[in-house]
C-alpha cells in the first residue's frame, strides 16, 4: 500500500462536512466560511516517547492527538471545524493505522470536526502534527492577554488526573478502577469546548492546562502583564486521585504534571454573577483556585501561607 | 533557550499581517476573513534525508519548505495567506535555526504570507510540517477533477531542472554556472501563484508537479476520470539542462524526477484564446505538452510513436 492508497483507505471516507467544498485528495482543501466569523488556527505535534508513551494503544493516540488540538479551540472559545493531519511513520503497520484512524475519527465525531487534508511520510519516529481551524464570532475570541488585577482565576474539572494516569501506563500490577479512570484521563482528555464557548462574554483570559497548572497559570498572567496567586487548598481533585494519593502527591501532579487539558480562566468581578448562572447549565464543574494581582509573578498559597514553588512545566530544550 | 524563547526569538517578530488579530503566542491564531471568499488549507511534511538532502543549507530548507506549500495554493488558483510551522529538531542549534528562519521568512515575504502559529518539539529526525491557508473567490478554485476529453495540457516554466539539481547537491567537483542554476531550482523552487490566479476562469484542472511530470499528469487525469497523452518532444527544458544533459537524460529527469513545482493544467478549446492573451502578460513561459482523451490511462509520445513508460513518481511505502 502506498501513501495515496493509505490516505484513501484510512482517511478519505470520513470527509463529509457540507462546508468542505473539496477535502482530501486534491492539492488543498477548500472551505466555505460564514460571514461575521473569525477563523482560529492551531497546530500541535505529538511525538512517540515524548508526548505519549510507546505503550499507548493506537486508538488512544489517535483520539488524544485530536482532543489536545481541540482543546486549543476551547481555550479561545472557538468552535473547532476542520483539521489536517501530518503523519510520519517509522513503518507501515496496517493494524496500527486502522486503530489509529478509528481513534482519530471517534474524537472528530465527538467534537464535530472534519479532517480535510494532510500528508503521510515515512520517518524515523512516529510524529503526529495536527493543524486545526475553528471559527468564532468576530472579535470575541478569548486570548491569554486580558486578565486584570482583581479578576478571579477558575479551572474546569479536576486537575492532576492525567499526570497521575500517565505515571500508571505500563504498570505491570493489576490496576483497579481508580487507576483505570486516571489512565483514561490521560489517553482520552476532554476538550472543554462547551465551557469555552460559554465563557465568550465572561472571561477576560483563558488557557488550556497542558504543561501543568503552575506553568500555564504563569503563562496566562505573563501574557496579561499581571501577577497572581493559586490557593493550593482549592485545587479540585478527583475522587480517584484522593483515593490513591496523599495531598502532597496530588498537589505535585496538579501543579507540575500537565496533560489535563482543563481550562484555566480569569473572570472580572463584573462577570461572576453571569458565571454562577452558566455553571448550573454546564456538566463540567468550575472551581475558583486563585486571583489576579498587580504584582508580577505567581505565588502559591498553602494553608494561608505563601510557599516557594519550583516552576517546572515541561520545556523542550530547557 | 526553551521552546517558548525559541519561538519568540525566531518566529514571533515577523507577525505583521493586519488581518491577523492574534498570531503566535496564544493557544491559536485568530484570523479575519473577507466575505465572498473560500478558505484553502494545505499541509506538507518535509523530512531530512527524504525530501531534502542532509547537505542542504538551513536557509534553503526554510525557503523551500514554504515554497512547496505555497505551490499547492498556486495549483488551486488561490492566494496564500497564513501558515503554521511544526518543527521537530534532533538538536538545538542556534545558528541552524537562525538561518532556517531567515530562509523561511524570505519565502514568506516573497509570497506575502504570514506565519501565524506552530509547535516546536525535540525529535529524532529533522521534520518540518507546514500548514497553509489561502483564500479564493467562492466556487472558483481550480481542482484536479474537471479536465475533459479534448482539453489541451500545458506546463509552466521548464521541467526536470530540480531533479537534475538535486543529483548535483553534494557533488565535490567544481560546479559551473549551469550546475548552480539547476541546484537553485531544487533549493528555491518558484511557486506559480501569479499563473494559478490567472488560470481561475480558464483552466479546467491543475496540479503542481512535485512527484514527476508522468506521475502528476496521471493523477490529474485519474481525478478527472479521463486519459491523455504527453508529447515528450514538447517538454520544455532549460538552457542549463540542454547544455549539460543528453535528451534521454533530460527526459528521465522531467518525467520521473519531481520537485519542479511547476504547474500542469488543462484548458478546454474555448479557453485557448484567453490563455494566449494572458501568456503575453506573464513572466513565466507556458508550453503545451499534451492533450486529454477519453481513453483511460496516460500515454507518452516520442517522435510521433507511443512509448512505454514506467510510472515511477516517488511513493512512500510502495
Amino acid at each position: 500500500m502506498n501513501e495515496f492508497e493509505l490516505i484513501h483507505r484510512y482517511f478519505k471516507k470520513h470527509d463529509q462536512d457540507v462546508s468542505v467544498i473539496k477535502g482530501i485528495g486534491d492539492d488543498a482543501a477548500i472551505i466555505k466560511t460564514s460571514k461575521g466569523h473569525n477563523l482560529v488556527i492551531s497546530t500541535d505535534t505529538l511525538l512517540e516517547g515524548v508526548h505519549f508513551p510507546t505503550k499507548m494503544s493506537p486508538h488512544d493516540i489517535g483520539y488524544r492527538c485530536v482532543a489536545v488540538n481541540i482543546s486549543d479551540m476551547a481555550a479561545m472559545g472557538a468552535t473547532p471545524r476542520w483539521l489536517t493531519l501530518a503523519l510520519s511513520l517509522p513503518s507501515f503497520d496496517q493494524e496500527w493505522l486502522e486503530n489509529f484512524s478509528l481513534g482519530l475519527f471517534a474524537a472528530a465525531k465527538e467534537y464535530k470536526v472534519t479532517l480535510v487534508g494532510g500528508d503521510t511520510t515515512s520517518g524515523q519516529q512516529l510524529t503526529i502534527t495536527i493543524s486545526i481551524t475553528g471559527e468564532v464570532k468576530s472579535n470575541s475570541a478569548i486570548t491569554r492577554a486580558r486578565a486584570r488585577p482583581g479578576d478571579l482565576l477558575f479551572v474546569t474539572g479536576t486537575i492532576g488526573d492525567a499526570a497521575a494516569g500517565l505515571s500508571l501506563i505500563g504498570d505491570t500490577n493489576t490496576l483497579g478502577e481508580d487507576e483505570q479512570l486516571l489512565m483514561e484521563r490521560f489517553s482520552k482528555p476532554s476538550a472543554r469546548i462547551e465551557v469555552g464557548q460559554s465563557l465568550l462574554d465572561i472571561a477576560s483570559a483563558a488557557i488550556d492546562v497542558s504543561d501543568g497548572l503552575f506553568a500555564d497559570t504563569g503563562k496566562l498572567l505573563k501574557a496579561s502583564g499581571v501577577g497572581g496567586s493559586i490557593n493550593v487548598n482549592q485545587i479540585p481533585f478527583s475522587r480517584s486521585m484522593t483515593n490513591l494519593y496523599s495531598f502532597e502527591k496530588r498537589q505535585e501532579f496538579a501543579l507540575n504534571g500537565g496533560d489535563d487539558y482543563e481550562l484555566l480562566f480569569a473572570v472580572p468581578e463584573s462577570g461572576i454573577e453571569q458565571l454562577n448562572r452558566i455553571k448550573e447549565t454546564l456538566d463540567t464543574p468550575i472551581t475558583q483556585i486563585g486571583a489576579v494581582s498587580e504584582k508580577i509573578g505567581l505565588e502559591c498559597i498553602l494553608d494561608n501561607k505563601k510557599i516557594e514553588y519550583e516552576h517546572n512545566g515541561y520545556l523542550h530544550f530547557s
